[in-house]
């Protein structure tokens, strides 16, 4: 089963100084962490922040390549989490009907903030990431602020590759 | 004018450690050091070496987005160099006919070692940058096992921006 989710905020990991992606559903009832590259980190970043570039970076030219040859993106899907590595994949139209393109989920987070397309991420990936019930503890805590990888796995660090 | 080129290799700014990719025509008589970012050092990198990842890094994406909307990049221009940086263009052709798309120049050489599209530096960019005559120098110095900022541009660092 599919579930939609959201960026939710950026993160670090406080042992491998790795970046972190959290999304979480609509309800924010369940939280997934996504170990990431620090260029992608950037990436998505920049696009939270509206920050400008003067010139295009790596993912405002796969949204404007996306774009130049008549395509959307559709969605993006966090479909497995396999031996510590996250798997999605960007499903698009073309003029010549569907398509699909495998990605790691960090580029199809950023090519999704860019696109306004919707995130979604396979339930089985979120039961092997070992989410947990937030909604209470982000309440007190108003981690909405200031998101820290404390508040979402406690004693669960380091465990993901990129 | 335009002038093919090829990458001759990565070196780093010894001041500042930012990377710079340089290009060389094929007679070695031009070179051109461009100042890039980390990230872009490295696809241009993992591709001069070979390298295989077990996911699919940005740039491979982009050029599984390339094959799958049926088009063909057919060549990349480094186009002008002003205020220090660097503007580069990615010519395509597609179902629809020829277009182009704005570029830095890293995100464009990452992209044309990936799809075996050839590399042009219009000539003006050449005089900006102050190329020399390095025939001589690189072939008594063996650059070519291991290029070194030292033996392109001597007391002439840091001056581009990334």
């Amino acid at each position: 089963m599919l579930l939609k989710m959201k960026v939710f905020g950026l993160t670090m990991d406080p042992f491998t100084n790795v970046p972190i992606v959290i999304l979480k559903d609509d309800g924010e009832k369940n939280a997934l962490p996504v170990w990431i590259g620090v260029l992608e980190a950037s990436a998505i970043a920049s696009e939270l922040e509206k920050v400008q570039f003067s010139r295009p970076m790596t993912h405002d030219l796969l949204k404007d390549l996306i774009r130049l040859v008549g395509a959307k993106v559709e969605k993006i899907e966090v479909t497995d989490l396999k031996d510590n590595v996250y798997y999605a994949t960007i499903h698009l139209t073309g003029s010549n009907g569907a398509f699909t393109i495998d990605s790691r989920p960090s580029d199809a987070i950023a090519i999704a903030l860019r696109t306004g397309a919707p995130i979604f991420v396979e339930s089985g990936v979120l039961d092997k990431s070992k989410s947990m019930d937030l909604k209470g503890e982000a309440r007190d805590k108003n981690l909405k602020d200031e998101p820290s990888l404390d508040d979402f796995m406690p004693g669960d660090y380091g465990k993901y590759k990129m």
